[in-house]
C-alpha cells in the first residue's frame, strides 16, 4: 500500500510545456498511455512508477505529469481503455425486451472475458485493484459511473442500483472462479452451459421477482 | 510471477535436523507458520521469501524448509489456517432440510467475511492468488477439495460440482464487490438485506430448479 507517486500538494496540470520535451509531439500521449498500461500490467499499481512509464515511452517524466497528472490519474486513464470492451453492458440490458435482459447481459459480459485480447487488460486492472486501495478506488469509481449507474438506469422497481450490483456479482464471481482461480469444472465448461445456468439468476436480480 | 524459492530439484523433507537449529524446539513450527502468514499477507506470494519468514520467526531458513518444504508448501499451510473459518460451509448446507440450504450457506459464507478477524487473512490469500499463478493453484486445490467437493457431496441431481461452483460464484462476487472493490450501495448494505436478495439465487443453483 504505497503512494510514493501521489503528490503531497495538488499538482497543477497543463501549466505549459515541461522544460524537457524530447520524444513529445504527435502520438506522445498515446505512447505514454500504452507504456502506462504495460507498466501497470507488469508491475501492478504499487510498483509502477512515473519514471518507468516515461522511460518505456521514451519521454521525460515531466511530460507524463503534463498529460495525465499524478499516478492515480494515469491509472484511471489506463483503466478506461481496458474497460472499453465492457462498456456495452448497459446497452445489452437496454436493447430488446426486459424478458431477455438477463441472458443478454450474461452473454455479453462473460463473452468479454472469453477473449484473451479483452481479458488480459481487465485481469491486469483487477490485480492492481485487489492489491492496492488507491487502485481499487479508481476502479470502483469507473465501474460505478460507467457501468452500474447505467445498468440501473434501465431497470424498474425498487433498489435498482443494489440489484444491478447483485447481478454483476454473480457474473464477477463466475469470472473470478473461471479465469482467475481456474476452478474445475467451471474453468473448462462450455460458455453456453454457463450462460444457461447463470442467465436466470441475473434475470432474477434485474427483474426483482420476489 | 517469480518462483525464486521453488526448488530446482525435489527437496527431501524431514531428512533429519538441519545443521543450525537455533530458535527451534517446542513452538518453532507454529512460530514459523505465524511468520509465514504475516509475510505472505504483507508482501504477497511473489515477494515473500523463505529468508524473510525465517528471520521473522527467529530461526534458520533451513528449519523452515525442514518443517514445510518449498515456498509453495508453506503457502499451502498458511492458506489452510486462513481458510479454517470458512470450512463450516459444507456443514451449513448439510445440516437442516434442503429447503433452507441456500439461505444457510449464504448467511454462513458472507458472515465469515463480515468479521475483520476472519476476513483479513482471507483477503491476504485472495490477493496472492490473483497476483500469482502458483499461489492461485495452491488456493484452487484447497478450495476444490475442502469446500467444493464437500458441498457438492450434499447435493442431488446432475452437475453437482458445477452447481456448487455457480452458487459459490454468486457469494464470491458479493464478497469482491462489498469487501474488495467497495462498490456502493452493496458495500454498506445491511447483511440481512443482502442475504434476503442472494439466498434464493444460491438455493436455485443448489437445487437445480430448471
Amino acid at each position: 500500500m504505497t503512494d510514493d507517486d501521489a503528490p503531497r500538494t495538488p499538482v497543477p496540470r497543463r501549466r505549459g510545456r515541461p522544460a524537457r520535451t524530447e520524444g513529445s509531439g504527435p502520438g506522445a500521449r498515446e505512447r505514454i498511455l500504452g507504456a502506462a498500461r504495460a507498466e501497470f500490467a507488469e508491475h501492478g499499481y504499487d510498483k509502477a512508477s512515473i519514471r518507468g512509464i516515461a522511460k518505456a515511452a521514451g519521454v521525460d517524466p515531466a511530460l507524463v505529469h503534463h498529460y495525465f497528472g499524478p499516478k492515480e490519474q494515469i491509472f484511471a486513464a489506463a483503466v478506461e481503455v481496458a474497460m472499453t470492451p465492457a462498456l456495452g453492458a448497459p446497452d445489452a440490458v437496454a436493447e430488446g425486451g426486459p424478458e431477455g435482459a438477463g441472458e443478454r447481459l450474461t452473454r455479453f459480459f462473460l463473452g468479454v472475458w472469453e477473449d484473451p485480447v479483452t481479458r488480459e487488460p481487465l485481469l491486469a486492472i483487477l490485480r492492481s485493484a485487489v492489491a492496492n486501495r488507491t487502485a481499487a478506488a479508481v476502479f470502483r469509481d469507473l465501474v460505478a459511473t460507467r457501468l452500474m449507474a447505467r445498468v440501473a438506469g434501465h431497470l424498474e422497481g425498487p433498489d435498482t442500483r443494489l440489484r444491478s450490483e447483485l447481478a454483476a456479482a454473480q457474473l464477477v464471481g463466475v469470472v473470478m472462479m473461471r479465469h482467475v482461480i481456474g476452478l474445475e469444472p467451471l474453468a473448462s465448461a462450455d460458455l453456453e452451459e454457463i450462460v444457461a445456468a447463470t442467465a436466470p439468476v441475473v434475470q432474477h436480480h434485474l427483474r426483482a421477482e420476489t
